[in-house]
C-alpha cells in the first residue's frame, strides 16, 4: 500500500491507497481566500501574529537555545517544551510560504534551519534541552520530558517546510533525527520499548512517511501506538526503577493523563491530558488510514463518539478541568471554569480531520466547524497579538483574580504552545476547507476563495464566493478546464434545518443526493456552472444534555455555525440574573461597525433589580423582575473590548416575567 | 472596670462592668437538656464523639507527645497543629464535666494535664513540637507555625477545665505560659511586637484574664489585636528577614491570609482564611467588651455585616474557597466547590454570640442559628463517629472525586480541626441558649431544658418544652423561688412570620415589648408562670441576592431554621435538571422514621428525560418536561444514607412545565 498523499509538493497518488483513506486534504498552495469572513482573519495571523511569534521565540531564548551555549549557572536554560514552540512557527511560516511567498520569512526560518543542522549530534539525536542542559538524561523520562513531543513537532514543521518551500535541509535533518529514534525504540531486543508521556510523534511520523515514502517511519509510529498502556511491566514503571524511583504498587490511574492506563484499544473514554489525548487519536486515525487497521480505527470512532457526546463544550472546547488541562467525567463540563485549552480545541480539530478523510460524514465536519468558529477563533485576539490558553465559557472577572486566572488575552506563556498552534492552523485552513477523493471534490467549510484541483490530467478550479457564517448563501462556481464528470460534495451543516441548492438557477431536490451529510453531486460539470447554496440561519436557542448539571434551564444562543454570549460591557454586569423568557423574539442583524464587523443578537431579557435589597443577602419575598434589552455577540469575539463578565449559557424562563406570588414579610436577612 | 464573667466556677459578677458588656452566658452547669432535638445529639457527642476523638487523639499520637521523646529520625513527629486539637478535646471533655460528672473522663484529662506539667519548660513555654522538634525555633514563624494559635487553645482548655471542675493544676500551667508569652511580646524594648499567624489566642487570653481577674491577660490580648497588620515595618517581613528570607517589596496581599494586610480598625471586608478571620473577630469583640473600646466594636460590626450580607452561605457556611479555605470576594458563593469549613462555620457562632451578648439584637442570634442548625450539624454524622471538614451545598460525587475532595465524613483528619471544636460546642451548647443581664434572662434559642439563673440572691428556673425546630411551639415555665420582677427577653426568629406568644393562656400584644428581635418581657414573675410561643413554620422558599450567580433563578427551602436539601437517595441523580414551579405546593411532615426522625418536605417538580436524547449532546430542540416527586430532607442530615448527589439550590421555574414552542429538526448533535 502507498499513501496517495503527496509525497512532493507538486502532486497527490491516488493509484493505490487504502480503503480506509477515501481522500487528502486539498494542497496548501492550491487554495486562497480573499474577502469574506477568513481572508482579513489570516492576513492578520500571516502579517502580525507570524511576526509577534518569531520576536518572542527571539526575545525569549527560544531561537539562540539551538546554538546550544547556554551553561550550567547562567539564567533561561533551554526548556524542555521550547523546540516545540519554535516548531510550530516554522510550520506556520511553512504553510505561509506555501500560499503567499515571503523572501524574509523564508530567510528567518533558513536562518533556524542552519542553527539546528549544526546543533544536531553525530547520531542524529536533537532536542535543545538534552544537548545543553542535561545530556546524560536522553530518553530517561519519557513520561515527563517530552523529548519525542519535541521531535514530532520538529518533524511536522520539517514536513511542512519542505513542501511549502522544496527545500530538504530541514528534512534532511529530522529524517536523521527520525532515523535515530527508530534506532532507540522498537521491539527489536537492545531497544526500548517506550513511547512519549505527551503524544505528538506518531502523526509526526505519518506525515514524514507520506512526504517521503519510507515505510519504517510509519512502522515507528504504529510501534508507539501500539505499545502505549501495555504493561510487560509497564514502560513508565520500567524507567521510573531505572531513575531510581520506586513507582509502588501498580496502578493505572497514574498514567491516565498520559493516556498510558490502557492499551489504546481498550480505551473507550477521552481520558487525561486533552491535547496528549487528541494528539494520540489524531495519530491513530492516520495510521490506521494508512495501515487499513480496523481495530484501529474502531478505537478511533470510540473515542470520537465519547469526547463529541459526551466531554465537549459547545463552543468545541475540549478538556474541562484546570488540574492536569485534563477531561474528567462525562457531561462535567463546567462554565466558569472550564479550561478548555486552545491547543487542545485545535487537536478536536486535527482528529475531526482526519475522520473526515477516512470518511466524509459531516458529524465529523460539524465539530470542526464548530471547534474552528468558537473555542478556535476564541484562542486570538481580532489584532492577532494576544491569546488565550484557556477558553472558558462564563467569566466572572474577580472569580479569575481570585483563583489567580487571567481575565485577559495574553502575549506570551511560560508554555507558549498554543499561539503558534493557532497560526499553524490558520495558516493551513485550505486543507480543512476541501479534500479530493478520485474523482471527487469534498467541500467541508465555506469560506470565500479559489481551490485549485488536479483531476486526472484534468485541472478543476473552485470559486467560492459567500459571506458564511454572516450570511445564509454561498456561491460555488466550478470551472474544470473542459467539461468533466466527477462528484462534488457539499457539506450540509447539521445546524441547518432546510438548506437549498441551486445548479444554473435549477433548484436541486437534495435528498436522493444525501450521504452521511454530504450532498454528492456526480455529474458532468461544464466550465462556469454556478452552484448556490441557501442555509437559513434563525437564532437558535441549544439546549445541554440534562446530566450536563451546570447548563440545566439554560440555553446557549447559536446562528449558523456560531455561538454567541453575553458580555457585561453589553449587558452591564450580574449576568447570570438574567433570564430570557421562552417567548423573547430574538433579532440578528450584521452591525459593520462592531468588532470588524458581526452579527448581533438582540432581544428583551428580565432581571432582578439589586437596589431594591436592602443588604439582604437571603429573603424570602419573591422577587419582580424588569425587562431588559439584550445583546450577544458572537463568542469567539468576546474580551476584545474590555474585561468583564461573560456568559454563554443564559438562563430561560417559560414565562414573561412578574414576581412570585408572595406578599412582602419582616423577613431580616 | 471588672468582668463580670464569673471569675470562679460559683457565680456572675455584674457589679461594674462596662457599658458594652450587657450579659453574660449561662452558667454551663446550670443548663441541662432532656428530651427534644438537642439532648440525644448532645448525649451522641458525650458518649460516642469524645470517647471516639480520645481514643482517635490517643492513636495518632497526639497525646504521647507530651512525653516529649520524640528523636529526629523517628517518624510521625509532633505537629505544629497538634496542641489544639488535644486542648480543643479537653475543653469538650471539660463541658461535658460541667454539666455530667464522669470519673473515667476526669482521669483521661488529669493524665494529660500529669504530662503537660512536666513537659513545661522552666520558663513556662509549653508546645510539643517545638520542644520536641525544633527546640531552637521557638517564636521564630508567628506567621506560620502556630504557637499562639496552639497556646490559646490550651488556655481555652485550662480555663474550661478549671470552671468545670475546680481543678486548678492545668489552668496554673497555663498562666505559667501566658506569664512567659507576656515576657516575650508588648511593646516593651526587648519585647517581639508580633502575633499569631492563626487568630486564637486574642480570645483564649480574655477567658484567661476573666478566669483569673488579671488584667495583664486582657492587656496582652488586646496588644496582639492592636500590632495586627501594622506598618514599622510590618512584623511577618522582619521576622521572615530574621530567619534569612527576603520578603521582597511590600505587598500588602501577602498577609490578607493573616488578616495582617491592614490594622484590623481598618479592615471592612472579612478576609483571607475564615477560621483565623472569625477567631479574630471574636476576639476583638471580646477585648472590645472587656475594655469598652468603641473603635474594636465598630470594626466588628462592620466586619460582621460584611460577612453575613455578603460572604455567608443560607447554611451560614462561611469561607467559600478551597484553596487558601477562605473568604474571596463579597457574593461569591459557589455551591459545589464551597470550602465552608466546620471550624469557620463554628467561629461566626462564636463571633454571633459576642455581640450578642454586648448586644442583644436577635440578627446576632439568627445568624447564630442558622448556622448551628444547618453549617455546623452537618459537619458531624447522625451517629457521632464521623466528621466533615468541608460543607457543601452541592455535591455531584464524580465532581468531587475527579478534584481529590472526600464524597463522605470522614473518621478524622491530618488536620483535626474540626471533629473537637463540634464536640466542645456541642458541650457548651448551654452557654448559647441563654444569657443572663443584669435582671433580665434572655432566651437566644429554643431547645427544651431546664436552666438555672441566680438572681440577685434569689434563684429562677425556666423549664423548655419544646420539639423546636421541627415543631412550631415551645413552651417555657418560669420558676423564680418567689415573685419577683425582671425581664424575661425571648429571641423572635427572624425567619418567622407571624410569632404568638400567651402568658399562662392569655395572648400578649407584642409590637410594644419588641426592641431588636427580642420580645422583652417585664413583669412580676410568679412560680409556675407558663409562656407559651408559635412559630408558624411553613416552607419557605428563600432567594439569594442578585449577585450570588450560583444560585440566579434558583430558591432554597426552609422551614423555621432548617435548610434543605435534595439528596440523590430520594430524587434519582441529576438533581440540577429538576426544577420547581412556583405553584408548586409543599408539604411538610414528621417523620419518626427517617433518620431518627425528622421533618421532610415534599411536593412535585419538573424535569428531562436523559433517555430521550439518543446520545446527543447540545440540540435545538426544546425537551419536554415530566411531573416528578420531589422529597427534601434536612441540610445537615444529608450523607448519612450513602453518598450521592446532593443540592440546596433548587431552580425554580414560574409555570408548571412542557416544552418549548419549537419543532423537532435533522440537527446532527
Amino acid at each position: 500500500m502507498k499513501s496517495p498523499y503527496p509525497s512532493t509538493p507538486q502532486r497527490h497518488d491516488f493509484a493505490a491507497h487504502p480503503t480506509t483513506l477515501k481522500r487528502v486534504p486539498a494542497l496548501l498552495k492550491n487554495v486562497s481566500f480573499n474577502g469574506g469572513f477568513w481572508a482579513p482573519r489570516l492576513e492578520t495571523n500571516r502579517r502580525v501574529t507570524l511576526s509577534t511569534e518569531y520576536r518572542l521565540c527571539k526575545q525569549t531564548g527560544h531561537i539562540d537555545a539551538w546554538k546550544l551555549n547556554w551553561k550550567p549557572g547562567q539564567p533561561n536554560p533551554p526548556h524542555i517544551f521550547w523546540d516545540s514552540d519554535l516548531a510550530k512557527w516554522i510550520e506556520a511560516a511553512a504553510y505561509s510560504l506555501a500560499t503567499h511567498p515571503d523572501r524574509m520569512l523564508e530567510k528567518r526560518v533558513d536562518g533556524v534551519v542552519d542553527l539546528m543542522a549544526k546543533a544536531q549530534a553525530p547520531d542524529g539525536y536533537l532536542n535543545t534541552h538534552f544537548l545543553a542542559v542535561e545530556p546524560a538524561k536522553r530518553w530517561t523520562n519519557l513520561r515527563d520530558c517530552h523529548e519525542l513531543y519535541c521531535a514530532g513537532h520538529l518533524i511536522e514543521g520539517a514536513v511542512a517546510y519542505y513542501q511549502a518551500t522544496g527545500k530538504k535541509k530541514m528534512l534532511d535533518v529530522l529524517c536523521r533525527y527520525a532515523d535515530h529514534i527508530d534506532s532507540v525504540f522498537g521491539r527489536e531486543k537492545g531497544k526500548k520499548r517506550g513511547y512519549c508521556g505527551h503524544e505528538e510523534v506518531e502523526l509526526a511520523l505519518v506525515k514524514l512517511y507520506r512526504a517521503t515514502g519510507k515505510r519504517r517511519y510509519l512502522k515507528l509510529a504504529k510501534f508507539f501506538i501500539d505499545e502505549r498502556g501495555r504493561r510487560f511491566p509497564h514502560y513508565f514503571d520500567l524507567e521510573a526503577k531505572a531513575r531510581g524511583k520506586d513507582p509502588g504498587k501498580w496502578n493505572a490511574e497514574r498514567y491516565r493523563p498520559h493516556q498510558a492506563h490502557l492499551p489504546v484499544r481498550a480505551q473507550t473514554k477521552l481520558a487525561g491530558h486533552a491535547v496528549r489525548a487528541l494528539y494520540l487519536c489524531s495519530g491513530m486515525a492516520d495510521v490506521a488510514a494508512e495501515t487499513g487497521d480496523r481495530t484501529l480505527l474502531a478505537a478511533c470512532k470510540r473515542l470520537w463518539q465519547n469526547v463529541t457526546s459526551q466531554r465537549m463544550y459547545i463552543t468545541g472546547g475540549v478538556g474541562s478541568a484546570h488540574a492536569g488541562e485534563r477531561f474528567t467525567f462525562d457531561y462535567d463540563l463546567p462554565n466558569e471554569s472550564a479550561y478548555a485549552e486552545t491547543c487542545a480545541n485545535i487537536a478536536l480539530v486535527f482528529f475531526a480531520q482526519r475522520l473526515l478523510n477516512i470518511e466524509a460524514d459531516a458529524r465529523y465536519a460539524d465539530v470542526m466547524e464548530r471547534t474552528l468558529y468558537n473555542g478556535v477563533l476564541s484562542g486570538v485576539s481580532l489584532d492577532g497579538k494576544r491569546f488565550f490558553y484557556v477558553n472558558p465559557l462564563a467569566q466572572h472577572p474577580d472569580a479569575f483574580r481570585s483563583s489567580n486566572w487571567v481575565t485577559e488575552r495574553q502575549k506570551w506563556f511560560g508554555c507558549a504552545c498554543c499561539p503558534p498552534n493557532i497560526a499553524r492552523l490558520f495558516a493551513s485552513l485550505g486543507q480543512y476547507v476541501y479534500s479530493q477523493g478520485p474523482n471527487e471534490i469534498t467541500v467541508h467549510l465555506y469560506a470565500q476563495g479559489i481551490a485549485r484541483f488536479k483531476m486526472g490530467n484534468r485541472a478543476v478550479r473552485l470559486t467560492q464566493r459567500t459571506e458564511y457564517p454572516w450570511q445564509e448563501t454561498a456561491e460555488i462556481s466550478v470551472n474544470p478546464d473542459a467539461p468533466m464528470k466527477f462528484t462534488l460534495s457539499l457539506r450540509i451543516p447539521g445546524w441547518c434545518r432546510r438548506t437549498a441548492i441551486r445548479i444554473n438557477g435549477k433548484p436541486l431536490s437534495l435528498r436522493p443526493l444525501m450521504r452521511k451529510g454530504y450532498a454528492r453531486i456526480r455529474r458532468r460539470w461544464k466550465p462556469g456552472d454556478r452552484v448556490e447554496l441557501t442555509f437559513p440561519m434563525p437564532v437558535e436557542r441549544i439546549e445541554a444534555h440534562p446530566a450536563v448539571r451546570m447548563d440545566c434551564g439554560r440555553v446557549a444562543l447559536q446562528r449558523g455555525p456560531i455561538v454567541y454570549c453575553l458580555e457585561e460591557i453589553d449587558n452591564r454586569a450580574n449576568l447570570d440574573d438574567i433570564c430570557l423568557p421562552r417567548s423573547s423574539r430574538l433579532t440578528a442583524k450584521f452591525n459593520p461597525r462592531l468588532l470588524n464587523g458581526a452579527v448581533v443578537i438582540t432581544g428583551q431579557g428580565l432581571r432582578r433589580n439589586p437596589a431594591r435589597w436592602d443588604g439582604q443577602l437571603y429573603r424570602m419575598e419573591a422577587s419582580k423582575t424588569k425587562s431588559v434589552a439584550l445583546k450577544a455577540i458572537p463568542y469567539f469575539l468576546w474580551n476584545n473590548r474590555k474585561p468583564g463578565e461573560m456568559l454563554v449559557w443564559i438562563r430561560e424562563v417559560n414565562s414573561a416575567g412578574g414576581g412570585r406570588r408572595r406578599t412582602a414579610s419582616g423577613y431580616r436577612g
